[in-house]
């Protein structure tokens, strides 16, 4: 979960009137086909209806669900299984034509409780209480005592005389539904009194895996009597409330979630999961488990997504400038051009175009730059993978957060490179797509895409952890606001993975490809060969035609 | 353990020959009391000596032994307590006049096992037999079947024939002392093994605290039938031995070392790891535990001692080549001015002569550098020293060590920096101190004193771990070899610290310590005010006293 209500800042919303993302879209009829609902249920877990002590953490391993290329099963809502590659995936496709299939979906469940008013809080709050209009569903939203986002909240609509605003534990305990979407760090610290305050039978609903991350580190469980889901929204929260608005007048505009179904207590929870995903407006949704979703997305965000992005813009930063540019064209060259033209053109027609796109003597910079990157960033990420899984990355950030009691997290926008640029960016002009950036920034992301394969990742989730959340959510933003500013301004977990892995990047890419190809480095055949024919291609192509063609026009 | 035998390749060996470390001296009659042998004892461990089963890993947790501030008994040696500031610790002398008493020390032992030829394992297994001679210990050197290092144990007297040489789990089986000198990950990859073949009722010598943080990361720990202890010289292998020799002409001269106790079944682990550290040459001894010899250890590498060097160095050539500088003048300003006058100064005259010694100019630029990287450092250190604390960093170390499979280490010695630093080694010059750059490596220095201290070690372990082993023992060699090198060549463990620290010292102080100096930050005066009266200096004093005044001149 890269982004937290920081960027909600009113100037923000403003400044954000006029931007837009493009998707491209068509109906991908021939990719998909429509089998009858099957029974088959790999990972159905085991019913524990009873709870032998309200405050008792589980002894039992949590039910594992299926990995991204398991199956689920429902009832209420249409599967589809789609070929990417060389896998099928099945997935949900959502629409406002479903909308009449949620009181299914949520059969049995009367109040759902929205926990915290940051980013995906007042979103989800906002799209449950629509999608839900006219069932006897309530959406109440759940807040600290005196908590400054009460105010927010009730402008929105959510009032304590009404009974749809409360305190976050009475709301807990009166919920059927709990979506817990308060900052990582207030769950690692508050989870114990969230458990003992939920109902037996009750469902826990997360958007990001963090919280069993940091369980697995402390060897414990969530309690056995509730059900425990995720729906994850592949985009930040304000553009999940964005497109689902537009998606009134384009049914399907939204953002694509990934769901897991980690306790099913109740026989009921993949239906809740793929109720939430379609009440907020998810295009499509597809499955992975929690442990998958919060390696990939700790792992992403220190990646590609963010981390990699800053560690590389240095090194090309320093690069341009020590072979001649000034500091102006440098960082033109080295974050303008990513975060416009390279992230616009693999967003609207794929990484290889980026690379058919260039010159012969550019494809030969090109591909000197990706020999030189793709594995330094792969060793890199590689260890990334490694801490993220072991839950060493985890246990950083609860210390972390400890430690800024003595010492606030700094600033990285007071750097030569930062002002700099935005000196530039005050003043903006067109900017090429310049090849060694594309090829450093390209093998990286190649490199992410491998890694996730490697490690069995689902084909949905690798492509949208990888590029699909890089070119199509996070990048623009980023090119509108800053890197140094995303940096300094995402959520307390993503800015410490950036300051953490950043200058890793840095070093090792200086290090290595740097050096490799500033002594003219042999091209590698090998690599090039294997990026021209990566399966991420049709994975992508595919993912494509499942969005609709929304441009978000955020208020 | 900073260094393995990596450094030991004969071009080093002979390039050494003329190189030498000062040492001043003067009996600190003053500040020592010698009270009678006591026999309180603090932290007896309890007495297990009988084992449920050979492989069996102990569920007991270890037994603690004092940290630094704790007492020891002995009956072997004498005693003395020392006045570190406000504190008084105790330490044993060492020296050849003590030999004598080894037999008393080692009884009951009659064979002591050296496992490792590395860097601690050859200064440590001549120096135990030459000590031993004349007794009826037996010094033999256990090796893996097949080890290339068996010719090197052979060309220095330990040999098949003469039963001194053996495979090194018929060594360990038939050993009452094993010393475990082998590399971290080694020891990782084989511990289960090691613990079965020893003797019940034997004594596991380490001179690092690796295994036990490895094991403390596993939920695991050492059987509980044999005695645990660490003897850990302040230096690495080659010094060790070589001080020892010289010793023989200067009696006194060797390394200092850190004990601690971790096990006690037989009631004699103390009068064993004292002798051993005497057989060493150990001129002075201090008590530890090995939690907290293992934390300091690997924390110490990461800051001060390399890590922070490295990082520094980068910083503070961008910074003086982006104020003017030539690569070349930059080279000198940071790398050689730290490695050379600057260490040379805090060596002999301790941190505040470095101060005193400028102008008052430099002092106000001292000011303000030390004045604007305290902070930055100290929050760097604080998380090195939870992510070592927590085992995370021992953690990734291990899982490094299997991604090596894939990619092996790179090297750094490409960069532009180091590249210029070898022309400007090439031809060296006399070099100025640069009041900046003495400003933030002392100001990153002092805040690892000040880290060391808030976690409670021993003050005799705070300073060597943050200043004495830097300016005695590394930064000399650095200063001949060159920090790339070093950091390229130094034991795995010490090289990934380096590897993954530099990178974050470089980007905090960057962003926060450049900037402010950039920007004309105010000077801290209570910051100033704090180093010039910390307590470090009167810690310094009296360690500077306990050591003899011998050049090392290694062969």
């Amino acid at each position: 979960m890269l982004w937290n209500g920081e960027l909600m800042s009113p100037t923000w919303k403003i400044c954000l009137l006029a931007f837009s993302i493009f998707f491209s879209f068509s109906r991908p009829s021939q990719c998909f086909t429509f089998p009858p609902a099957t029974h088959l249920r790999r990972h159905a877990g085991p019913r524990m209806p009873l709870r032998a002590s309200a405050a008792v953490i589980s002894e039992q391993p949590p039910v594992a669900a299926a990995r991204g290329d398991g199956d689920f099963v429902t009832s209420v809502f249409d599967k589809e299984t789609i070929a990417l590659a060389d896998r099928q995936e099945s997935i949900v496709r959502g629409g406002r034509d479903l909308f009449p299939k949620l009181k299914d979906a949520f059969a049995g469940i009367k109040q759902i409780g929205v926990i915290g008013w940051s980013s995906q809080g007042p979103a989800q709050a906002q799209n449950l209480r629509e999608s839900l209009e006219g069932t006897d569903v309530k959406v109440v939203v759940g807040l600290r005592e005196g908590s400054p986002s009460e105010k927010k909240a009730e402008a929105a609509g959510f009032t304590k005389e009404s009974g749809t605003l409360g305190e976050m534990y009475d709301v807990i305990s009166s919920s059927d539904l709990v979506l817990l979407l308060i900052a990582d760090a207030a769950q690692a610290e508050n989870y114990q009194q969230i458990f003992k305050a939920m109902k037996p039978g009750a469902t826990l609903g997360l958007s990001h895996g963090f919280l069993l991350g940091y369980l697995d580190s402390r060897g414990e469980a969530f309690p056995a009597d509730i059900n425990v889901i995720a729906v994850c929204p592949k985009g930040m929260g304000p553009s999940v409330r964005r497109l689902y608005v537009q998606g009134k007048e384009k049914n399907g505009a939204g953002i694509n979630c990934s769901f897991a179904v980690h306790q099913d207590v109740t026989g009921r929870a993949t239906e809740i999961a793929l109720g939430w995903a379609v009440a907020i407006g998810a295009p499509f949704s597809f499955l992975t488990t929690l442990r998958d979703e919060y390696t990939s997305d700790i792992f992403g965000e220190r990646g590609i997504l963010l981390g990699a992005v800053h560690g590389l813009t240095e090194v090309l930063y320093s690069y341009f400038k020590a072979h001649g540019s000034t500091p102006e064209e440098a960082f033109r060259r080295a974050a303008e051009c990513l975060t416009g033209p390279i992230t616009k053109q693999i967003s609207k027609e794929g990484l290889l175009a980026v690379y058919e796109g260039l010159s012969e003597d550019d494809r030969r910079l090109f591909e000197k730059a990706y020999s030189a990157t793709y594995h330094p960033a792969k060793e890199t990420l590689l260890e990334i993978y490694d801490d993220v899984k072991s839950g060493r990355e985890i246990g950083s950030v609860v210390d972390a957060n400890q430690r800024f009691k003595r010492y606030p997290m700094g600033k990285i926008d007071g750097t030569e490179m930062w002002v700099v640029g935005e000196r530039v960016r005050a003043d903006r002009q067109p900017v090429d797509i310049d090849p060694t950036t594309a090829g450093m920034y390209m093998a990286i992301m190649v490199a992410q895409v491998d890694v996730l394969l490697e490690k069995g990742h689902a084909y949905s989730e690798v492509a949208n952890e990888s590029i699909i959340e890089a070119v199509d959510s996070l990048n623009p933003y980023i090119d509108y606001k800053g890197i140094a500013y995303m940096v300094d301004n995402c959520s307390t977990t993503a800015r410490l993975g950036s300051r953490k892995w950043a200058p890793r990047f840095h070093y090792n890419l200086m290090q290595q490809a740097i050096t490799a190809m500033e002594s003219g480095g042999a091209l590698d055949e090998s690599l090039m060969s294997s990026f021209k024919s990566h399966k991420i291609h049709d994975i992508m192509r595919v993912c494509a035609q499942l969005r609709p063609p929304v441009d978000i026009a955020v208020v």
